[in-house]
């Protein structure tokens, strides 16, 4: 993997902890080189005081270490069943941020009640099925992928146009173009989760925005029309 | 325009985001000059960290780009209808900041439960009603502006004693006399918003304060008889 | 008065600032010199900033200016009310920080909710009743200042041990021995009005603690057997 | 005591100031040399900006002074009980944090609401049952010990596991094998606290997880078989 691609996974790692969504390890984040099917990814448990770059650990996409003296964080098979299943997707976050992790652990979609949410995330941020005994006894972190997966499959949900999840019980898992970009979309997912539960508590019947409002925020930025921005 | 001006436009918004109501890109400030009928405003997606005076935006009151190299901000149609339907407007500030737009998604009146808010806001500050399909298709910004405009009117709210405004699913636009009073006024909207969404909290049935008591604080700091601070 | 008074006011004022509680020109705290009859406050509107003691403004128990370049802070008269009437008052702050100003907005009693609140008052913070329209209209912030005495004599409360009050609708006034101790005692308050609107939020028949829990907590630190700290 | 044990307890005293769970004085941390039987702790209402390590005072098991200039915290009593009968504890820490204070004052379990309270407590942090008027006007710091042990062994949980508790009323105490990894418990209580609350908010009826997923996550970090992390 280029140094380049490197450096770009350990500044999203250092934004995350910068930017107050994740303490002590609790977090990571992964980027792919699609050219070559290797995916680094920050080591398990290690301080992101002193993380440099030659901490972070490269590996195949069957888990097997390429690079790194560490061993890999142990969300990583959740990573790798994400950018099987996910194609276009080239970076992958998870942490336990504290209101994309409420609304994970209340269990619900958390819907779209403005414009901010819907300029990044078009439709509903769902909330899977929580994992069967079967799932968390076996493979745990493989089988949090594949509950991933099938969340957005059941439902029809495209993951690039709706970058994350919340996995019940547990918290979310956001990815995006670049390691970069998830991150970006980590940082709004917290946002959107602490002003929908404040929606909450001021009116309780609160409901979505309307789809053509939906429609027209996500697709004035992210569209082959998108006028947002300096494209 | 002045580099005076300029110069205050592009402080109210750097203050902005150093304050922590705007994130990423997420906001926009303009401010006019009145006998030009000129109105500079932030570009759009354009970071605040290396953000120069020469970044800012001049255009006409037809939103004609008049100076600089920058594409404006998308929001840019709602401030200049703003501007044109209330004279006696001078700046424009547009967020997403949390508390206020957590009451924008709520999509009700923030009521006017205490002296804070009496001091700045003269009455609840309004929510819109929702955009209908056809405006949110056809010149979106534009009927923004005109939705809040017409909350006003029918409402018959002095738009410079109650000097912001909830837009239905979307967030605040505040305003005042200048940039950096509208500026205020929209810290002060994010610290009501905050402070009243605990009062419900505290009490399902807290009401609005007496109008002798909105009276006296309104116009103790902004009647022809003020006597707050060194005037 | 002393330079010495002079700075604690000073330091107890801009202290406010630097933790938070007081933005803007928002919050006031004032200082007594028993002996002379003199009272120094924070001078009206003037930024924390630049403020230096020099800018202070010292009155007599009338209100007549005795030192000072500008006009005293407007909440003048309600400190002066609360020095004439409870004499062991050595210092008084107003704020509007945000969940004292909620509780007060709410317009009920802030209950002894735990051993936190114990520590710095002997009992319920007390709400007051609403201002009249008459007494709005007229000598307003004295009539605040009348408000609160009303509530403590009523109540048969020891403003001492109770050193605080929330003003309805409006927000709180705190006092102590001193500027600083007052400082104190609003920084305390803001602290215990954040925890009980949570208590509250967690289990809506949260109560107050028993009374000899109430006892043993003041008085092990305020009573004459005190023995906390290195007294 | 060694110097070494004595910086650790110092070092874990300031990080919970600097992190913000303590404000004043509000809060203690203590470390034992279990093979001397001394416990060294914070002395009571001393300021963290000023504290070194020659102002911690050390106790025998009795809580007789045998070394330092000051009075030990006033909590010292709960400490030494927490000592006495939870063999495996190496540190103690007590605060006044906002949500653990919360759920305290809320006089109720915080349940295992996701995997990031089930990452560091195997299971619900319980709360106890209020101490008898006896008790309170008794030996009230080593009673507060007292019901924390009987919460403890009424209920069968194995402390170590569980390495906090809410005392009803009053606050969280926390603990581990260490003094920095209790000074950590109390961070993570602190979050998971926070979380739970904002979970409720959103779904009143959010349930624990399942004992399985608690298995899962409790034992990936803490059981024999252990894989988070380097080791």
């Amino acid at each position: 993997m280029t140094d380049t691609l490197k450096l770009e996974i350990l500044e999203a790692n250092l934004q995350l902890h910068k930017m107050g969504l994740v303490i002590f390890t609790w977090g990571n984040v992964s980027g792919i080189d699609r050219k070559k099917g290797h995916v680094t990814i920050k080591p398990s448990g290690v301080s992101y005081d002193k993380m440099q770059v030659e901490d972070l650990v490269t590996v195949d996409m069957n888990g097997n270490v390429i690079e790194g003296k560490y061993k890999p964080s142990s969300d990583l098979e959740t990573h790798l069943e994400i950018y099987r299943q996910f194609p276009k997707c080239g970076g992958v976050v998870h942490t336990h941020s504290r209101m994309a992790t409420a609304w994970a652990q209340a269990g619900v979609d958390l819907p779209a009640f403005g414009t901010t949410h819907a300029d990044y995330f078009y439709g509903a941020v769902p909330c899977t099925r929580a994992l069967t005994d079967a799932e968390i006894q076996g493979a745990y972190e493989y089988e949090t992928g594949r509950v991933i997966i099938e969340t957005f499959k059941n439902n029809v949900i495209d993951p690039m146009a709706v970058p994350g999840v919340l996995v019940c019980g547990h918290g979310p898992f956001t990815w995006g173009k670049t390691a970069m970009d998830a991150m970006q979309n980590t940082v709004v997912l917290e946002e959107i989760a602490t002003i929908a539960c404040s929606s909450l508590a001021i009116n309780s019947k609160t409901s979505a925005i309307a789809q053509v409002l939906l429609d027209k925020h996500y697709l004035r930025k992210h569209g082959s029309d998108a006028y947002y921005g300096q494209k």
